[in-house]
């Protein structure tokens, strides 16, 4: 085929007429599908279940030192929590703090934390005028959120298979001492799937902000979020911790992770990785909002996986349902579309996410003509700060929450949509 | 025995000669009880393990309406968890929003939302030169503590066995709008474990604060915690969403409860019960906070109590363990205590505490003496704002976590404790 910009207009009537008629015949089988968010599948959590009643008995619920796990106490996480969560971010239990069910309320606390009472003894960010920070574009829209919910100042910067563009980052955080944090979804990003390369790390490790409350935020949600048993096709990621300790920075970076992808979404843990300093700061704020998270959950988890082996031996089994989702997906893009110059999409080895582009100008158009037939994306836009994508093009594809089957229908109706959409678009062109 | 101060100088002194053996005598046997907390004891816990393993199967994790606990989503709690602790505070299910583990997480993040955000379209917290929140004193040193962190300005508001005094708090709400919030424990308060009158309850519903965005903060903590089955010995609250509906105050008040000392300290779950326009508010801050609270943990609860009367059976065995324990720290104080005029306790009908007064520059000094025997208290000076106890006298005693033996002993060195500091405050005297 084609590429339809090479189409004659008459050409292109024809063939929208055509499309047109398959479209109502995929409409026509009422689908009624919600793919926006990045929700695991109920055969994804099936897995778990040996998690849910590993505790039953009252002497189940004892920690290794005895702390009885449904009482009051111990502010950080269990001890045998701590190092289960530090084992899997490749640190030192005591750069580890374990929370409840949401590594979003870390990070949102985080941000709240720094405008109540501000960051290494600076100023509240609440008695500023003006406080920035950079997003990676496109990128997460819960990050966006936190942010703009607080009045921050989002600045896009683009992303590229590397990470984010380093030159204008280093450039923006050394000139602007207003900007005080980036987020960053480091490994498999969201919605791209891409990991950031040694160099990009390097550099964050290295970065020199004119503020001195400036703190990475990043979110390793996909650390071992692979979608292939192989080595050679899983993506590696340099540890930001070490790195930063290695730069003399120790104190630049806030790592968030969370077992939300690995046992449960709602009914997960989750954890702050950081330097000493940083976390007695989040210590302070704890120590005034929570007795303690719940012991009882940290500590099924532990019993539960035991180790890093168990983990990975259960991320291996999300992959064997991921992996042929992605494949679907990415199979129907390049057979529909392929060739044709209305769209390109990241080709992810983990994650939870594939990345649309569309033509300028045709996101919106796009997802709303995938809901007429019954399939809600994730919104257009969503993948920008303020829910606005200056070129109207970047989708969101998230194929983990359907059926294969139902996951099949869905990439008819999406590349079918895509296709009429970018016609009228081309067509509009023309006059 | 003759109150104290009408002893005379030689007798008093003969009579420390004879405690202070007592007093190493029982320091001898080498106690070292933490009864600084209200800490539910490992008896009481013990009674709630069929919530362990209740959802132990995959197909135990589903809600009424099918939700899929395990996974994302349903930020304002289960429905069936909403009536629940609906049930508890007698509203309708519309007027609750359950969260996690803890009813003090949500006070803290309440106060932090009004800094950050706002209450009711007013100027946020943080803008302002000055915050303020009443305390009726003595009171719970966390609320205090959160109010602290965030820099509020804290004014004592004595406490009667009414509840707080109210001329005191309508007065000065009327008067200051800068005066935005008060703190209650109004059933079975901590420390006191007084209960606010009928009269108290509608003061505050019909109270008419300067200030727009003023709450009052009803942490209802111990909503059901007797310690006596029989009606005529239980306090009775009269319900504040409905007295401040019937004011014509539907907005004025945020009811905190949780299940801490009903199911776990560390894993229960917990509501803020209030208007709609004040639920919708935390639920914008909510939304950018967390994707939903542990819906695993809300199901258990559900599935174990299924109703009041579940909780009542629960909390009239809590009982059976509480109130001897209770009676056995009253009877001690009355027995070696009564009379001698160097103290006044609280003789409550349910809650976790019971508060001694002391003569007054004593409290500091017997909760030290008392230390040297191995016996923690809670800090003399917490239950008031900044740790500061102007008469130096209130100290809280929590009886819930020691066994009966460690109790007996325990009380014998407080006693001892309070009666060789008030000798030496008397001998001070004389000098």
């Amino acid at each position: 085929m084609k590429p339809y910009t090479e189409l004659t207009k008459e050409e292109l009537i024809a063939l929208k007429s055509e499309l047109e008629t398959e479209f109502e015949d995929v409409k026509g089988k009422g689908l009624n599908l919600n793919m926006s968010r990045g929700k695991p599948a109920a055969a994804q959590l099936d897995m778990a279940e040996g998690l849910l009643g590993i505790i039953s008995k009252n002497e189940d619920a004892f920690a290794e030192d005895g702390t009885d796990c449904r009482n009051y106490g111990v502010l950080t996480g269990l001890p045998e929590a701590r190092k289960l969560m530090a084992d899997m971010c490749e640190v030192s239990p005591d750069k580890v703090i374990v929370y409840g069910n949401a590594s979003l309320s870390i990070m949102f606390d985080t941000v709240s934390r720094s405008f109540a009472r501000g960051v290494a003894g600076c100023t509240p960010w609440c008695k500023l005028d003006h406080v920035k920070f950079l997003c990676p574009v496109p990128g997460y829209d819960r990050h966006f959120g936190v942010t703009e919910y607080f009045g921050v100042e989002m600045i896009n910067v683009p992303m590229t298979p590397e990470g984010p563009d380093m030159d204008l980052v280093e450039k923006l955080v050394a000139e602007d001492d207003s900007i005080k944090g980036i987020w960053c979804v480091p490994k498999y990003s969201n919605p791209q799937g891409y990991t950031y390369s040694d160099e990009t790390v390097r550099r964050f490790a290295r970065l020199q902000p004119a503020a001195k409350d400036f703190r990475i935020f990043w979110d390793n949600a996909y650390i071992v979020h692979h979608l292939y048993d192989e080595e050679e096709r899983q993506d590696h990621l340099l540890n930001i911790i070490e790195e930063c300790e290695k730069a003399g920075n120790p104190d630049l970076v806030y790592e968030f992770v969370s077992t939300s992808k690995i046992s449960y979404p709602g009914a997960g843990i989750a954890a702050l990785v950081s330097s000493k300093a940083n976390l007695e700061e989040a210590k302070q704020y704890m120590n005034f909002q929570i007795i303690g998270h719940d012991k009882l959950n940290q500590l099924r988890h532990v019993k539960y996986y035991k180790d890093m082996d168990g983990i990975k031996a259960q991320m291996t089994k999300h992959a064997s349902i991921m992996r042929p989702k992605f494949e679907t997906v990415l199979q129907v893009l390049e057979e529909e579309l392929g060739g044709l110059g209305i769209g390109s999409w990241s080709k992810p080895n983990g994650g939870y996410f594939i990345s649309f582009d569309a033509m300028e100008g045709c996101a919106k158009k796009i997802v709303a003509k995938a809901k007429e037939a019954g399939l809600t994306m994730t919104g257009a836009g969503a993948t920008f700060p303020y829910h606005k994508d200056p070129k109207d093009s970047n989708i969101r594809i998230a194929p983990s929450f359907p059926t294969p089957e139902e996951l099949a229908l869905a990439g008819k109706i999406f590349v079918l949509s895509v296709k009429l959409v970018s016609i009228d678009r081309i067509l509009g062109d023309m006059e």
